[in-house]
Parts: C-alpha cells; sequence; structure tokens
C-alpha cells in the first residue's frame, strides 16, 4: 500500500530521518527485527538511534530523553519510541506533531509530556492498531515496536503515509500527561526536583532553568548551598562552588553547574555524584539552591 | 577486485543491505574495524547491526537471534554473523541463501540451524578463506570477522561479488547444525524446551509453537499449569493465567502468553521470570504445558 | 553558514563518513543529540560509531581504539572523538589529517597519540571553539561533544567546510602526546606493557610486535615463558604455547599469539585471561617474553 502524500508535503517527508528509542536493550533482536520492518517499507530509509537503554517501563525518563534531543534533529524528522509498559491494554497511539516542525510517534502514555511542556505540540493523530500495522501481525499482541509503531514510523518517514493520514486528530487536552513539577523561588531558595541523571557520570539534573537560578545572583567561582532530600530524608547538604564547567573544579570536587539543556545541574568531577550519595531521579527527590552564607574563620 | 555480477541480477543487489551480528560487544574498536572494512569496499553501502552481545562463543543464540530477525528484512539483505569459537581451526566458511532470498555469511559451526529449521535454505557455498579476503590480512589470524566475513559480506551487498562467485556449492546436508528438540504433546501434556531469554524483561521464550498449544484448546484468561524443570530438579510449578499480552495480567502477576515468534512464553508483567527463578536455556531446561485443574475451595 | 570548499576537494568530501567515539555511553541522549546536529548540517551524511564505552575520561584508551579502526575506514573518513576530562578548560580543539588522508576531530589532550605513532600525522589545526560551533549553543559549556566536535565534524564530512578552514595551522610539535612505551629485547628477554584488553573477550594485548617477537625465533607450537608484573608485584609467571589461532589451544588453555594488529598477545580460549588473574592495562603493568626452556622430566 503506497499512499502519496500531498504534493507540497513532499520534499520534507521523503528526506525524514527516522529515529527509535525503547527499552528493549540491543540484546536480543527485538530492535533490528524494527530495523527490518522499516527497511522493508524504504530500504533507502535513514535509521538512527536515540537509545534503546531506557529503564524498562519508565515513561518519564522516555519523554525526558526526548526532549533532550528532539530539538538538535533536523524538522521532519520522525522519532517513534516504544516504552510500552500497557501493550495490549486500550492505550492508545499516537502521532504527534511538534511546533518545530519533529513528529513521534508513541504509545500515549505520558512519552510526549516533555515534548507538550518545552517545545509545544500542534496536533496528534489517533493510529488505528488493528488497521495500520505490519501486515500479517495479527497474531502477536506484545510486539507493538516491531509490528505498529516501527510500522508507521517508517510509513512516514518514507513518504508514503502523511501524518494527517495516522488516523483522525486526537484532542491535545486528551493525551496523557506526567506531572511535571515547576521549579520556583521562595524569597532567596530555589525549590527543584532531581529530573533525571546523565547515566554514564553520574551528574544530577535538576528541573531548575538557569533563568530561574540566575535571580539568585550568584556569579561563578561563590558558592551555591545545595540541600537534597528524598521525601523526609535529608540526603545531602553542602556549600558547592558554581562552575562555568567542570574544569574549573579540582578532580573529585563537587560542583554546581549549567546543563547541556540550560538547566541547574549537580556533579562531582571525574566522580559520580548519584553513586556517591545515592541519589535517585523522580518527584520524591527535592534540591534547594541558595546563596551560600559568607564563611568567616576566626 | 571488481567482478561483475551477472546480468539480472544487479538490481537486487545492487540495494542489499548489510546487517551484521557477533558477541565482540561494541566495547573496543571491533565492530567498528568490520563496518571501516565494509565502507571501504563500498563507501554507499547501508550497514546495521542485529547484536554484538551474543554471549560469547554461544553459536545457539547467534542462530535464535537470526531467526527472530532475518525474515522482517527485505530479500535480499545480506547477514553477516561472526560468533566463532573456532576461528583459525579447519572449521569452514560458508555462504547460506535461504528460501526467502536471504543471505548469510557464517562460520559453518551451527549458526544456520534455525534459520535452515524455519525458512529453509536454498543453497550453501563455500568460502575459500585463503583466496576471498581482505588484502594484506593474511598475517592475521584470529579476527576473521573483519578479514573474511565483513569483507565477504560487503562485496556481495555492493554487487561486486555475486552469490555463486563466493565459491564452490557447499552440500545442504554437510552443513554443520545444532540438535533442536521438537516440543510435542503426549496426551494433555506438551513438553517443550526453554529455547532463549527475552534478555531486557527475562521473558523465557520456549519451543512450543502456538498452534501445538491450541490443542490443549485453552482459552485466554483460563490457567495453565507450568513445569519447569533443569535436568532432574523441579524448579518451578504453578498455574498461570494465560493471557492476550502483558495488560491481561496484574503488575508482578505471572503469565503465559504467545511471544513475537508465535511461540509460547512465560513472564512476570513488569518483572524478570528468568531473575526471579534463576532460569535458564537450552536443553536442560525443560517444560511442560497442560490445563491446569479446577480449583474448588470447600 | 555554507563554505564551499576549493574544487578539487569535493569530490572526496562529500561522499565522507563520519564516525564518533566518545566516553559518553548509549544510555542517555547525549550520543544522539550528536546525530542530530549532524544531521541538520547534512541530512544525507552517513555516520557510524566506533565505541562510545572508552571508559570515563580515559585518553589512553581513546588513542588506541583510534588505531584499531582508522586505517581500516576510507581515506577521507572524518573521526570525532571525544573523551574531554578538559571542556572547558584552557585545552585546545585541534583537527588533524594523518598520512593515510584520515581526518580526526578531538581535544588536543593526547588522543592522537598512537595516529601519530603508527600512522603518521601531516598537518594540523586550530579550532576556535567560540567561533566555529553550533549557532546559539554559547550558553552551554559542558557538552562540546555537541556544541563543537560533531558540529565541526560534519560541517568538514559534509563538504561544507575545509580541513584547511578549521582553522590556523598548529605545529605538530604542539600536539599533546601521551608517554607510550616502547617494547624492546635485552638478550633473550623482550620487554613490553600491557598496552590494553580487547575488552569482551579479556585477552591482553601488548605492546610487542611480531617483528620483534620473531626475534626470539620460536615457532608455532612451542612455548614462551610468560612473566608479568604489576610495579614490584610478580602477577604471573608461565609457560603458554605460542598458538596460530585460538584453535591452536585447547578449551581453557592460556596461550600467546598474534592480534589483529599484528602485536603480541595473551589470552585464555574461550576464558578471560584479564579476569582471572586480575590483569590491568598501562604503564605499570610490565610484561616478558622469552623462549621457554626444554622440559625434560626424568
Amino acid at each position: 500500500m503506497t499512499i502519496q502524500s500531498p504534493p507540497g508535503d513532499n520534499e520534507t517527508m521523503n528526506t525524514a530521518s527516522l529515529v527509535f528509542q525503547t527499552d528493549f536493550g540491543t540484546g536480543d533482536g527485538a530492535v533490528s527485527a524494527m530495523y527490518g520492518v522499516a527497511n522493508s517499507i524504504d530500504p533507502t530509509l535513514r535509521i538512527f538511534d536515540l537509545t534503546h537503554d531506557i529503564p524498562q517501563y519508565n515513561v518519564w525518563e522516555a519523554s525526558y530523553r526526548l526532549i533532550q534531543t528532539v530539538q538538535f534533529w533536523p524538522a521532519g524528522t520522525v522519532f517513534v519510541s516504544v516504552v510500552d509498559p500497557g501493550v495490549g491494554s486500550d492505550r492508545k497511539s499516537v502521532a504527534v506533531k511538534t511546533k518545530t516542525g519533529h513528529i513521534i510517534i508513541t504509545p500515549d502514555n505520558g512519552t510526549v509530556t516533555h515534548v507538550h511542556r518545552w517545545l509545544g505540540i500542534t496536533e496528534a493523530r489517533l493510529i488505528n492498531e488493528m488497521k495500520t500495522r505490519l501486515p500479517h501481525s495479527e497474531r502477536s499482541h506484545t510486539f507493538h515496536g516491531r509490528d505498529v509503531y516501527a510500522y508507521v514510523g517508517a510509513k512516514i518517514a518514507s513518504g508514503q503515509l502523511s501524518f494527517e493520514q495516522t488516523g483522525p486528530v486526537h484532542p491535545q487536552e486528551d493525551l496523557v500527561m506526567l506531572p511535571v513539577a515547576k521549579a520556583f523561588r521562595e524569597k532567596d531558595t530555589i525549590h527543584g526536583q532531581i529530573d533525571v541523571l546523565d547515566v554514564r557520570f553520574g551528574s544530577l539534573w535538576t528541573n531548575v532553568p538557569l533563568d530561574l537560578f540566575a535571580e539568585l545572583d550568584i556569579p561563578y567561582g561563590q558558592r551555591v548551598e545545595v540541600e537534597i532530600r528524598n521525601d523526609t530524608r535529608a540526603v545531602y547538604q553542602n556549600f558547592l562552588v558554581y562552575a562555568r564547567s567542570f574544569a574549573d573544579a579540582n578532580v573529585g570536587e563537587s560542583l554546581v553547574y549549567v546543563n547541556s539543556l540550560h538547566n541547574m545541574a549537580v556533579a562531582i568531577n571525574q566522580g559520580s555524584f548519584a553513586h556517591a550519595y545515592n541519589i535517585g531521579t523522580g518527584s520524591t527527590w527535592k534540591i534547594q539552591l541558595r546563596k551560600a552564607p559568607k564563611l568567616v574563620y576566626e
């Protein structure tokens, strides 16, 4: 089935890359089967990976990794994100278009939360999983990544199916969204949470934007008082240097810095802050930042 | 050396993708050296990965991952699979063509066992490792993945070497095959084995095809008595729900389901069955399935 | 900004592949953001991975993995290697051209040590990180992999920026080099060090070239006395067979062999030598090889 996309859309659509994200890992054949399906639809498709190491069923992290990457890809790029604890339930499948012109194909389970909030969504479409799927895959009920999402993503990226043809309009307000806590300032203290880790290096990425932190008026090289709590438990409290980059801290020294998404982050230079203090992520992991008091030695 | 492939074959051959599978991991430069060799032969080649995390020397799993993926790729795709405990021995190197039109380049050590059994092989050719290899690689005896298999695979995928030109016909009955146990029904009980794991999620994939299981006439939602033995040891026995998909079981509940290759599988919804009960794979891991007795509470 | 490269260079440059190496891992979105930047510069670029699992901050290993792979890629291939403990410091960023016609974009921190020594460098250029970088990335000081290196690499690989246009000539003698110990023979003993591991298989790769080892005049099948020391501590001493390949040793037997870079290596057939004896790499890990004495049983 080759559906012609409407004239005018063709140019963009025909050069679109397809980017896969899953929690499948790459240790078995699951991801490669998805690649195979996409290649079978169009053997000239350009296919890439975001990551396949999203912790299993962690929709929040899937949502976060999209906001970490989508904006750096060309408009028109089609993302397929499959972290799908509800496969086989009545959860919906959607195609979503962002204000930046990117397309995301995903189970409707909160995966587009961050993209919605920071990039904005212009339109969502409902995918009919029974109709728009790999032919002859009807007996398989547990691998929509291969049978539905890779299939639909490749159809769109190759220009064989337009975004509009994926299904009827789905009201944006019906899209499932995860709760997102907004950081805020109360007097001289900023209250935020630890959203996610820089996985390999163990740095903490908070939800405190640089612009909010700037209200504290702390210059580079000065100290920030950092307090981390998990529920009712105080986990960490110390005075850390506010560094322009890791090179401004000694090896092994902790620092506060601005990460690559312009949010505040906490790290140990060449160490793992998360490992050092057993720190996790999510809504129970709160962080407070304020200007450190002057230390006067008498 | 650019050998023209016979006219008529050209079109298919020139657009063939090349797919690599190894047990090398991606932590060092081995896989990238293979990519380099392929790119040097044809810088327009489309190269993809099946997986590089086959457990070391595990030919069985290499064979299984091929059957999990090959059929989803377009006909003509060239697979290079290098799990090669016998590198440097007198084990043969072969090129194999399946009934589905896929080509597999591999040491002849059992890697094509599942493909042979489920897809069927139409022809095998013997590769002369001394002649058909990366020029000037003769002093290297330990990395045929780079020097022989990536080289031959890229030559074929790029259309510079036809399948027939890889070497003389190798009798199919001489291909090395691993023993494959077939599941069978004895009265009301199906006897099978645990073939492989869904690596990331820890589900057990058995060799019991859905069609055989269907003879037990158990409807979705009813219970299956599952018994798992390792050699003489009983490892697990319980009554599990037969679920259409994970969503039909509670979180943390165990279930029997049909996997993406239409075989029976056992899992814990959002948990790891393999970790929970320390279950492995292979011919010593037997599984029995039968209709669960009605439980009558008095 | 599209800069035309000088005529004559165009053909090679326009078909160049881009190869990424980092210590970022692929567990989050960092590598995919680099891919996105490169795709945004040229959506037809061919992008590949060397590895993203260099141990964090391990510049030595980054340098080694380049020599393991670069030479197998076509001339003109552009490598971007980002192991960058000094990001944000005054360490330089450079573009380097090898005698083999490969290009490497990297922080100037020793990453080109092995390439310099074994392939040779014809020219280095200094990259102005403030000027030649992803537009609007100026507020980000911690992710030069995305903002500088992927950007510059993609500009070159796509032919939008010539090697010469990356910046002024940087004197080769100013390039940062790591100390490299050369293996040598003293009478009947060769003294070397363990440079790196074959990660997945745990084999030891030494800095002893085959040509030097050949001076010992040990034929295949004869025994080599191997002694490994870490600083002052003797770690291992034994008589190992000199095998043409793993197949010439029994399963579980240790052997000396020639690795895929024509250096001497030590392994356990189907086991991990590094794990078995807790052996590491670097300048404190010394190895001695000599012809084993004849064992006479009386």
